[in-house]
């Protein structure tokens, strides 16, 4: 790991974007990394333009660290960022030399060292049980002992915020220990995350002023506020900021790594990926898929809604000019801007929104009339095509009059029964009887639900036709019930969400029987995926 | 509405905490709230103690009509907040007094009205293509007509932020036009969302300087910062804070109500609500109920996760203190600090609930802990009872040995045929045999859907036996797909509404197949009848 550059300094050393999603990421409720995920994320990080990547607790977890012996051997080729390894300083009483803790920190071969300290006086009276004294020395040992061993360090000052304001000359006599150490930045941390943004930034000044010290930021979301912390700690001197990605983290959080660069690059004017911001969405989407939690769709920057628009008033004036009611280009970010057809929107929309999907609209005000009308028809009847793509496309395409080609099947009829049996157990049971590529198909099924039968059925008559078939499977099922007639009879709106590998598709099928409903979401998704194959 | 105090007003006019979750917060991707979902959003919105809800749009939107004519009507008695109409401006060139749109704000018989006006120079000029000064003529005209004809007036200055960086006099005249027609607040609106804390401070700052008018603040969320935003604008002397439920809206949304709240109470000391903040996190999870959309667990002081730990560094602090690790005390917001604990789970919660559903937990240790592990166990497998009180008091009572009396009827099995036939018709038909009174009853009924085939069945069934069946109607009924198996094979939860002329109930079931999960609400819903009367 030899570079003739400071480590994790792409843009030179002047500011650190510093990410923590394997190590302070992980303590979100529900992750849990295997070591080819945290290699996985740590590619990706890299391929952003982060200059830190904090990979994990060598020696305190076990995974952490084979993740380091795994990079150390090769594994992980990084362009851009150096590898952080994160641990605590000496115990009490001992020397760092001889701390198996600190040691397992040096074997990581991790180039950058973050040690965490706490600096809040009743912690280190009360949690810690040392006097400050030692806690101080704790710290200056271990950095220094880094230091020497060639090691570039930087110190997380736990609990730093409400340390200073109980106790400012304790948590500054911390943060004195680090820099007489060595340490090149001490890191402010909002552990309990209980900061307000213009009390923060004042604390930061104050510090910085203080001491003259390289400050960072390390922030948690408890009062909702870790990203704009995170930022008015910057424009109040920090040079050093820690994110997750999408904002993992333990209780509420962390400061989101997406929204954190994107203000930093689209509001401050900052430099600080290598490439530019134009992958901040797809890296977002892709973390979110190893961590295996859906995407927040309206998270800032990067959602899937972030940039769509529902209010008609709004999208008449899009159509005057876009940035009117964006507040950045989309695409800065590598993101989309969406128009939501519903009946709050008119035809302004509808062409936007056919433009998006490929049909054009421009140019043919009878077909943008036809389909208003059938779209409001169908709205007030309780459709709803503002999370449903792949219908709108559908019916789009039918009343534009493109050719659709032959539908890849038919329905005869189905029957879905459901015993609740008198010794306690519930069945159900589908047949369909298809027609699929002139072929009449009868098929029967069991599912757990009345929906998951009829699925199964219709699978199984069709997969000997339909060779994608088993490459398309369901991502979501969602239902409402419209309670426009209150009770059992109301109409009931589906939308099922489809993915086959490549990409995901979102159809939706109302009628007051839900099984009904269903059917039809279910095979606009097939008749969609037959089109565009 | 007559009251002696300026309405809206619970705790004196000096702060408005304005919510518009049922206008601004209906505009997120996904939200389709039907009038009676409207009316009980406003209804929870009351009890937690807003100051101010706004409706809605009366005059452009039908629901939104409805929704003020049914408030009219009585069906909805605030005890706190004052109702708002939400509408634009007169047309350009056009009277106050003829204007359709101004005249069915007046119509909305709501006691205050937010009127939105443009005050970024370039929507003026290239959206609504009027000069500076037809465009103020607009807004006093407006404002001074609602004020002679009783009304409190609001102005949402539209784009203020971008419009002030841009050309401040065309902004300030904009709110100097409200302000000479009679508006008592003027809200400075972040539409594009675009700000950062530190940089609107002092704006905000900035104008009332210059103007001395009340201000208000309105953010969106597209850099992550609505909620600091909308907390560094008070700081700076905005004394009117417009919020939506869980930060519901357009793109990445609005300024969590819940978030805000927050913070005034417990980080700036501001007594904004009533009855204090406990129930925050009870009523920001109803909301997520209504709108149909899944709370989200990692949201700052209300979601499930708000006080959640993970971190084994932090496990032993905890038990030292668990201040030491928490930014205020969960029970101050109804939030809770164990993990897979819902707030509703907590013991002094539940004793609290027991004592509002009149079964008395006080003293009885042991039921308190029997009923925490059931809910705690039925809550994993996905039941829900902070909605669904009616099933909730029928199992408090079960564990407290309260004799619930005989069931009023047990089933011995089900049978549900749906037919999709050949002609296109979809049946539905359902067979139960119960026994009611000690006698085996078969009945079979159709209906538009197997749940409402069964339900009819059901009646049919109980009708001679129980005479107080036809005066139980179900007033909603509501599914939700719990995540976590994709797909139709997922375990569904459903929520029953009931009313039967004088009280309203809610019942819960939870099965992977939808029919057994609305069959278990139902019966709860029948019970729990038959137990209160």
């Amino acid at each position: 790991m030899t570079r003739t550059e400071p480590a994790g300094t792409p843009l030179g050393d002047e500011f650190h974007l510093y990410d923590t999603t394997l190590r302070d990421g992980a303590q979100r409720e529900g992750i849990s990394y295997s070591v080819g995920d945290k290699l996985a994320v740590a590619r990706l990080l890299d391929e952003l333009g982060v200059g830190f990547i904090e990979g994990g607790w060598p020696g305190a977890l076990p995974k952490d660290t084979e993740f380091f012996a795994r990079a150390a051997k090769g594994e992980l080729e990084l362009r851009h960022a150096a590898l952080v390894a994160f641990g605590s300083t000496r115990k009490a009483g001992g020397t760092a030399e001889k701390d198996a803790q600190v040691r397992a920190l040096l074997d990581s071969q991790a180039p950058v060292v973050t040690l965490v300290a706490k600096s809040d006086r009743r912690h280190i009276e009360r949690a810690l049980r040392v006097d400050v004294a030692e806690a101080c020395a704790m710290v200056s040992d271990t950095v220094s002992f880094l230091v020497r061993e060639g090691r570039r360090v930087f110190l997380d000052a736990e609990h730093f915020f409400d340390g200073y304001a109980a106790d400012p000359e304790t948590a500054l006599r911390v943060l004195d220990a680090a820099a007489e150490g060595g340490a090149d930045v001490v890191v402010l941390c909002d552990t309990n995350g209980g900061q307000l943004p213009l009390g923060l930034a004042e604390t930061v000044r104050e510090v910085k002023a203080r001491t003259g010290y390289r400050l960072g930021i390390h922030c948690q979301d408890d009062t909702s506020c870790a990203v704009a912390n995170s930022i008015a700690a910057v424009q109040a001197g920090a040079s050093h900021v820690q994110c997750t990605a999408n904002g993992y983290g333990e209780r509420a959080g962390n400061a989101d790594l997406f929204a954190v660069t994107g203000n930093l690059v689209a509001k401050l004017g900052m430099e600080v990926l290598p490439n530019g911001a134009a992958e901040l969405t797809r890296v977002s989407h892709a973390l979110a898929e190893i961590a295996n939690i859906a995407p927040d769709t309206h998270q800032a920057y990067v959602g899937a809604s972030a940039f769509a628009h529902k209010a008609g008033l709004h999208a008449s004036a899009i159509k005057v000019d876009p940035l009117l009611y964006n507040h950045i280009d989309p695409a800065f970010v590598g993101n989309d801007m969406r128009v939501l057809v519903t009946e709050m929107a008119g035809r302004a929309s509808l062409e936007l929104k056919g433009r998006e999907l490929g049909v054009d609209l421009a140019g043919r005000p009878e077909v943008v009339t036809s389909v208003v009308d059938k779209v409001k028809r169908l709205e007030a009847a309780g459709w709803s095509f503002e999370a449903a793509d792949a219908s709108l496309e559908l019916l789009l395409r039918k009343e534009a009059g493109e050719d659709n080609g032959e539908p890849p099947f038919t329905l005869e009829s189905y029957r879905v029964v459901l015993d609740h049996r008198d010794d306690g157990e519930v069945l159900s049971e589908a047949t369909v009887k298809v027609v699929v590529k002139g072929e009449r198909v009868i098929e029967t099924a069991e599912g757990n639900g009345p929906v998951h039968a009829l699925d199964a059925a219709l699978r199984k008559a069709l997969r000997p036709f339909l060779s994608w078939l088993d490459s398309v499977e369901l991502a979501d099922y969602k239902v409402r019930i419209l309670s426009g007639h209150p009770g059992t009879d109301a109409t009931t709106r589906v939308l099922v969400e489809s993915r086959d590998g490549e990409r995901e598709w979102t159809t939706v099928g109302v009628h007051p029987n839900i099984v009904e409903a269903s059917w039809l979401a279910l095979c606009d998704a097939l008749v969609h995926k037959d089109l565009r194959g």
